[in-house]
């Protein structure tokens, strides 16, 4: 941030009264910049005994397979959210969605809130976002090709929770040097 | 928004190529500027029988009584901030922290994410964000005081879960034409 969204006039950073973080503060307006952590949301979902993933087909990780997920926009809930995402990138619709997992990454300034839901019926397809969308067994994840940290640890706890038979909500902080869980495919 | 924040031209307000939105568009950097919903980061903390409740020296609602509970920051996790707000607004340490609910605002743009957390000792005080800081037992709600619907349902929901002794992650929205669940201090 170099200028006022306000007024266009330059901005400072600088630590307001009162304040004990350094903010982009316009001397014009004046008014203060605050600067906030973004809401990823997503779904996991399921089809009988498989996962549904998208493989990216735009940057970061392009070519790359992940959940369906994207920023929350202003006006929606969580859950809306996560459900537009999967429409938007899989094309499948989901029902029954339970809220499954947050997880922190405070390096990158994003929180992710995950949802398991159930597809109905196998109907989905690749989009303008996602260049393959397939369902995969436990055996056929393409652990070395996910897309990002999230998506393994989310896929792994989902593994592990199916073979309790209980989906308790999972908070996890992921930081720069997050290392894969067990896999539970390792254990099956 | 008026300017764009990296250049101080004015932005326009349109549905850029691919998008399904209108958005702030800068059309000299060129440059998309997303706005998204806001994380709020609480704790409900308890000590004894006794929950924490502060009133509030700032507005909205000044002079009504909330859980300590504030914008998460960039580079912390919603656990860090929610104990920090905590920290901020009481004066209060909280510690066995769990994640607790996720309340969607969509109509006011935000997401609460709540932690239970335990006081170790009832120290405690008034801070600058705080005329006052008190503990309140399950009667001693001052339920018609309260600052945010957000604080009377979860306040509801755990004297329910309290009952029960099963404080299962909460998950709900809440819309403009919310009203308070039924009471648990109606049916204690």
């Amino acid at each position: 941030m170099k200028f006022c969204s306000n007024c266009g006039k330059a901005v400072l950073k600088e630590v307001p009264p009162g304040d004990n973080r350094p903010r982009y503060v316009c001397k014009f307006c004046p008014m203060i910049h605050y600067q906030n952590p973004r809401i990823i949301v997503g779904v996991l979902p399921t089809y009988d005994n498989s996962i549904l993933l998208c493989e990216r087909d735009i940057q970061p990780r392009k070519g790359f397979w992940t959940l369906p997920a994207g920023f929350l926009e202003n006006g929606e809930s969580t859950l809306d959210g996560a459900i537009r995402e999967c429409k938007e990138e899989s094309l499948a619709t989901v029902s029954d969605a339970t809220l499954y997992a947050i997880y922190d990454i405070p390096h990158i300034e994003q929180v992710y809130i995950f949802y398991r839901a159930r597809m109905e019926k196998p109907y989905f397809s690749k989009t303008t976002e996602s260049s393959d969308v397939q369902l995969f067994t436990e055996e056929d994840i393409p652990w070395e090709q996910l897309a990002f940290p999230v998506v393994a640890e989310m896929l792994t706890s989902f593994f592990n929770d199916r073979k309790c038979g209980q989906y308790d909500v999972k908070y996890k902080q992921i930081n720069k040097c997050w290392k894969r869980p067990k896999a539970a495919h390792n254990h099956a």
